[in-house]
């Protein structure tokens, strides 16, 4: 089954203690699909300017199963970053952002995308992201990305937002901003209390939760020795959650919280190398072989007399 | 089999969000017993001055297997300490510290506590360590806690007490304070490299990582609605890990994943109430209904098909 985003489609220009690198392909809907297009085949909805390296886009994905049939070329300049990582690469300064042609745009569902399955509303204004679903029929799950932007300056929207989708992923700090509960196990009640019966709250190097209203699932970020460029790990994390759903067509609590370790890995992969370098570099056994690794990483026996 | 541990026994003062406490039982013997006790007989070794409610202690530990025969009490004030929690609970903020007989405290081991098959060497000097590990015979392991204080002041001592203990449990930031190597994977391979075979990272609300040179295990820490009070969390978790060691004998790496777990449970329960209240109150019950709330928190079935 088909995942359909809707996300930026950016330029990047990143500066980390281990590199530098200028005008690459970056943006929440390019990691997104990047990640879940291992997985499933991948409806990006975007926009670009028209000084965008099409072709160079193009090229990336050839061998991927994305369908660029949503993407708008508009008249004027792409949206671009420019960040800095310091050492500890947790936080990324941002130095310039030039919103271009995002700032206008209004996502267009195309026909054939409308009936996707699965739909990752990534993180932009909450009136283009109800603007979405009023376009799509039906699918089988709704997800959404936010950020403290949004939660400051379009918190009613926001709200409304949270009626019509069934799971939210946002980073801890987003968390407490949103609901103004420190103790995340609160904030995740609060928000589930809004609407959506799942929250993912992603805490970066320290790991992730998801909370169904009855259960915690926790994964640890993998622990690599070499993280080089922070980057889109948490669109990568949506994409192979989402990707793995979509591919198994299967919202058991079991299947999500294999989705939670499949998104886990992507976001360990996309760190490793510059933009989406590595996750279009890895293959499917580099992916099952990382699943194992979070395995041996947190897998211990019960013991039979307790 | 039993469990000596050398540590303070301090009176602390704590001011959370949630309240205020004067003069209770603490410091790192006293947790760490508090907690080890659970699972095997302990042995403490500490001193306290003549204003110490040592009544107070014997009564809290009456129902405990704690042996408080190295117990020492010396003329002076006991060590006594102040400390405040923000909203966030991360990190104490020291108001008063008065280390009163603690300054002058040499340890010495009683006759019957020598052969102690685990020893833990709470945070004190590494000069003091190294002196118990001269009085102890042959243990089956030794374990070492550590702080930036020392990091900082005696590092050639605390060098040369690596070569003699087979674990070393610290924080992400002594363990990048120790090794000047930001990521913690580089970190302990580095200390491993000094003479531990065993490293546990302990990150907090973040949970803990165990090294042991070919494996990583990882155990997060129990996502509490409350935390109460986040003082002894560290010395719980290693009285949890020593103690459980010490019950089954059993240092294979199932065994030692298990261990982690009971410490991370241990810490989990430690900050639930002020004090070493809440390790005193706890039973059998409790504590393995936690471990099996810990194996669902991070528990997945990897695919049949990866």
């Amino acid at each position: 089954m088909s995942v359909l985003v809707v996300g930026s489609v950016a330029l990047d220009s990143v500066e980390t203690p281990f590199g530098k690198a200028d005008n690459v392909l970056g943006g929440s809907g390019t990691f997104f699909s990047a990640s879940a297009s291992h997985l499933a085949p991948v409806q990006l909805v975007g926009i670009v300017g028209n000084d965008y390296p099409i072709e160079s886009l193009k090229k990336a994905f050839s061998e991927r199963q994305i369908d660029l049939g949503g993407l708008e070329q508009a008249d004027g300049p792409s949206f671009r970053w420019r960040g800095r990582y310091r050492h500890d690469l947790n936080s990324a300064e941002t130095l310039e952002t030039h919103l271009g042609v995002f700032s206008n745009f209004r996502p267009k569902i195309p026909e054939q995308f409308r009936r996707a399955p699965y739909v990752f509303l990534g993180n932009i204004d909450p009136r283009l992201q109800l603007e979405v679903l009023e376009q799509v029929e039906r699918p089988k799950l709704v997800a959404c990305d936010t950020m403290n932007f949004w939660i400051e300056s379009r918190r009613p929207d926001l709200m409304k937002l949270l009626e019509h989708v069934d799971l939210i992923t946002l980073n801890d700090g987003e968390a407490r901003q949103l609901t103004e509960e420190f103790n995340l196990v609160k904030a995740a009640r609060w928000i589930m209390a809004k609407g959506p019966k799942l929250v993912v709250i992603k805490k970066g190097e320290h790991g992730a939760f998801m909370f169904n209203g009855t259960s915690i699932f926790f994964a640890p970020a993998y622990p690599l020795e070499s993280v080089f460029d922070p980057t889109g790990a948490g669109d990568s994390f949506a994409g192979g959650f989402m990707g793995y759903l979509a591919r198994t067509g299967d919202l058991s609590e079991a299947s999500l919280r294999r989705a939670v370790v499949y998104g886990s890995a992507m976001g360990s992969f996309a760190v490793e190398k510059f933009s989406v370098d590595r996750l279009l570099e890895i293959g499917p056994g580099d992916l099952s072989r990382r699943v194992g690794e979070f395995h041996r990483l947190v897998n211990f026996e019960q013991e039979l007399d307790s």
